[in-house]
C-alpha cells in the first residue's frame, strides 16, 4: 500500500554537514520492498567510539542481542541497517543471519566483525535471508559518501512517510563540531526506556563513558517521551558514535565543551523524536501533553502517558471534539496519586476544568478552537507536588486502522 | 449517530425469571437522548442486602461517592440509574444532583434516601440536572413490574448496541433461586478491579459479608478480565442485591448452598462481561487471550492485557491478518518475566511460534483461517511457571474511530 505523506511532515529537510571520516549510502537489496533502497550503511574510516540504548522488550531482536554484546568493546567501524524484516523472534536462524551480515560487512569494509553494528526493522518473526548482503555491500561500498545522510535515512523507513534527519553544530575555540542524526519510526512507538531506530554521529571527541552518559540523559525527554500507539518495538535502538578527527580529545577542550555537546545532542534527539511522532501512523494532529503538580516527575510521566495513550482521547482529538472529560478519565485510571477536586485542565490556554469540575467560564467554542488546530496542547495541573512531565503523541484516525489492518499482507 | 448492532450480539435474550418483591421499569427523562428511555429503576419491596465494587479511578463520579458511603449500611430500597450523563467531575453540583436524586426516590418510594443507590453513565464533566427526577419517578412508579428487566437494561445503554441481561437459577431442597443481572458498557472498557455498570439481583438469602465476598471473587475472572480500549471509566459500578423471601436465611439451607449461589453468580457475571466485550465499540471480532506458564497468575494477566490492549494486534485481527509477530511484541513490552527463546504461540489450535521462533511447520493458510473466524483464540505459553490468565477483547476497527471521533458532539 502506498501511504500519503503525514500532514505533520516537516516542510524541508536539514542540510546535514559532512563529518570527516564518516560516509553513508544505501542500496536496493530486495528484502521486502520493491523498487526502493532497503539496506543502509554508515562507515567510519577510523573506528568510532559508540554508545547505545536498546529496547527493554523481553523479546529483543537478534541484532539487539548482537549490539548489546559488542557495545562493551565500544568501537565501531560500520553500521549495517536493513528495513523490511526486523530479524526478531527468529531464533538460531536470526543469530546466524546476524553473523552472516557482520562477516559480510567485515569482509567488504576490511574490519573485525565485532566492530560492525547491526539493526533491522520490519516484520517480526520472518527469517531474514542475509546471504546476498556481501554482494550488496560490495556494490554499495564505492558509492558511500559524506553526503549520504538522506539516502540512508530513506532506506531505513518502513511505514514512515518521510525520512527523519536532524543536525546541530557548535563551535569551541574556533573549531566547529556537529551532531548528525537519522531515525525511523511511525507505528509500534512507545519506546520503553530504549527507543526506535536512531543513529547519531558526532565529531566531538568524547570517550565511551561520556558518550553513554550523555545518551542516557538525552533519551529520557526525547524518545522516551513519545508514543504513537503504546506499543513497544522488539527492535528499538539508538546508537551514538563519536568519530573525532585523529588525535583530538575532550581533555584538550575547555571545561564547558562537554556541556555544549550535551546540549547539541539533546536538541538532535528531541528533534528526531518529534519527527517520529509527527509521522505517527495515520496522524493528522500532534498532541502535546503536559502534567504538572504531580507527586514526582515519574508519577507525572505515568499520568501524561495515560492521557497520551488513551484511544478515547486520541479519537476525540481526531474528530476535533474538545471532550476534556476523557482527560479526567485518563488521569483517574493512571494508578498514580491524584485528587479529583484539585484538578485543573487546559486545552491550549483555555482552562476547561477547575478544581474538580467544569470551569465556571467554560466556553465550548473556545475549547473547540484549540482542538481544530494541527497542534493541540493539553495541560493538567494536579496541585499535589512539583512533579512535571511533557510527552507527545498523535491522534488516532481511520488511517491508523487502514495501515495496520493490512500492513503485513 | 445511529449505531449498527454489533455482529457479535447474542441471537436472543434470556427470559428473566421474576424475583419476588423486585420490580423494574424505565422512563424517558430527556437527559440527553431523544425518543428513548434513559432513567431506570430497580425497586425492592423489602430492603435488600447489597454488596458492591467500584472503579479504582482517582476521579470517581458523584454517584460512586454516594454508593461507597451508603454501602456500609448494606440495605437497598431502590436503585436509580440514568444514561446520557455520567455526573462525573461535576464537583459540588454533582454531589447536589446525587442528593436531589436520592431525595426524589425516597419521597416517591417511601424509603430513606440512604437506602437509594445511584448510578449514572454518559458524558463526563457536564452538570446533571436532576430537578425533574421526582416527577419522572412518580410517573414511573406505577409502571414498575417484575418483568421490567429488559426495559431497565435498554434504558441504561449509551453507545451499547444491545441490552445486556443474564440469568442463572438453581434448586436447593426443592426451592428455586435465581440470579438476574443487567449491565451496560461498550467503550471506555477496561474495568480496573471495579467494573462497568452492572446490577445483579438474587433471591438467595446471603448476608452482606457473604454477598461482598462472592461478588469480589466473581468480578476478577469476569469484568476484570475484559477490555475494549484499555480506558477505565470514572463510573464503573457493580451492585449485587439479595432480596430473599421474608424469613428465609442461608443458615436454614444445606452446607453447599452458598457454593451453588457462588457458581450461579460467577456464571451471570461472566455472561454479562462477555456481553459487554461483544458490544465493544466497533467490534467485528471477539478475541480470547490465554496466557499460561507465567511466573504467577498476576503476571499472566498483565501479559494477557498487554496483548489484548495492543492496537497493533487488534487492528491486525480486524484486517484478518495472522500477524503473530505483534503478539511477540506485546509479550516483550509487558514488563513481566518472559524468556523469548521458550515462547510458544497458538492461533486457535495452530501453533505459529515454537521455542522463540516461527514454528517449523508454520502454515500461513492455517493461521489465516483462524483469524477469519468471528471468534479468535490467541494462546501464549511462557514455559516459566504455573501462572495462568484468560482475558477477552474485541478488534479495533474503523467504526471505533467513527463512534469516538464524534460521540459527544
Amino acid at each position: 500500500m502506498s501511504l500519503k505523506v503525514s500532514p505533520l511532515a516537516p516542510h524541508s529537510y536539514p542540510d546535514m554537514p559532512p563529518i570527516a571520516g564518516v560516509s553513508l549510502g544505501a542500496i536496493e537489496a530486495g528484502i521486502k520492498y520493491k523498487g526502493r533502497k532497503d539496506l543502509a550503511v554508515i562507515r567510519f574510516s577510523e573506528p568510532a567510539i559508540v554508545a547505545g540504548v536498546f529496547t527493554r522488550s523481553k523479546c529483543p531482536s537478534a541484532p539487539i542481542d548482537w549490539c548489546r554484546k559488542h557495545l562493551q568493546r565500544g568501537k565501531a567501524s560500520a553500521v549495517v541497517i536493513n528495513s523490511g524484516n526486523a530479524n526478531a523472534f527468529t531464533g538460531k536462524k536470526g543469530a546466524e543471519a546476524v553473523a552472516i551480515s557482520a562477516d559480510a560487512a567485515a569482509h567488504v569494509f576490511n574490519c573485525a566483525p565485532e566492530s560492525v553494528f547491526l539493526a533491522s526493522t520490519g516484520v517480526i518473526g520472518e527469517p531474514l535471508n542475509a546471504e546476498g548482503f556481501r554482494e550488496h555491500l560490495a556494490r554499495l561500498n564505492p558509492m558511500l559518501s559524506e553526503d549520504g545522510w538522506a539516502n540512508a535515512a530513506r532506506a531505513i523507513m518502513t511505514t514512515d512517510t518521510y525520512p527523519k534527519m536532524a543536525t546541530q553544530s557548535f563551535q569551541i575555540a574556533g573549531k566547529r563540531f556537529s551532531v548528525n542524526g537519522i531515525a525511523k519510526g511511525s507505528g509500534m512507538i512507545q519506546p520503553d526506556l530504549g527507543t526506535m531506530l536512531a543513529f547519531v554521529v558526532t565529531d566531538f571527541p568524547a570517550d565511551h563513558s561520556q558518550l553513554q552518559t550523555c545518551l542516557n540523559e538525552a533519551v529520557e525527554p526525547s524518545f522516551n517521551s513519545i508514543t504513537v500507539d503504546s506499543d513497544t518495538s522488539t527492535s528499538d535502538t539508538v546508537l551514538l558514535f563519536s568519530a573525532p578527527e585523529p588525535a583530538s580529545s575532550v581533555g584538550s577542550l575547555p571545561d564547558n565543551a562537554l556541556d555544549m555537546f550535551r546540549t547539541a545532542l539533546s536538541e538532535v534527539m528531541l528533534e528526531l523524536a518529534m519527527l517520529t511522532v509527527r509521522d505517527g501512523e495515520g496522524a493528522s494532529k500532534l498532541i502535546e501533553v503536559t502534567v504538572s503538580g504531580a507527586e514526582d516527575d515519574q508519577s507525572a510521566k505515568r499520568i501524561a502517558f495515560s492521557i497520551a495513550n488513551s484511544p478515547l482521547i486520541k479519537t476525540a482529538i481526531a474528530g476535533e471534539d474538545a471532550n476534556w472529560g476523557r482527560v479526567v478519565m485518563a488521569v483517574g485510571k493512571a494508578g498514580e496519586p491524584a485528587d479529583r477536586d484539585r484538578l485543573n485542565i487546559y486545552f491550549g490556554d483555555v482552562r476547561v476544568a477547575f478544581a474538580g469540575e467544569r470551569d465556571p467560564g467554560y466556553s465550548e467554542a473556545a475549547a473547540s478552537a484549540v482542538v481544530k488546530r494541527q497542534e493541540v496542547p493539553i495541560r493538567v495541573e494536579l496541585g499535589l507536588g512539583d512533579g512535571h512531565a511533557k510527552v507527545w503523541t498523535c491522534d488516532l484516525t481511520h488511517d491508523y486502522i487502514a495501515i495496520n489492518a493490512d500492513y503485513r499482507s
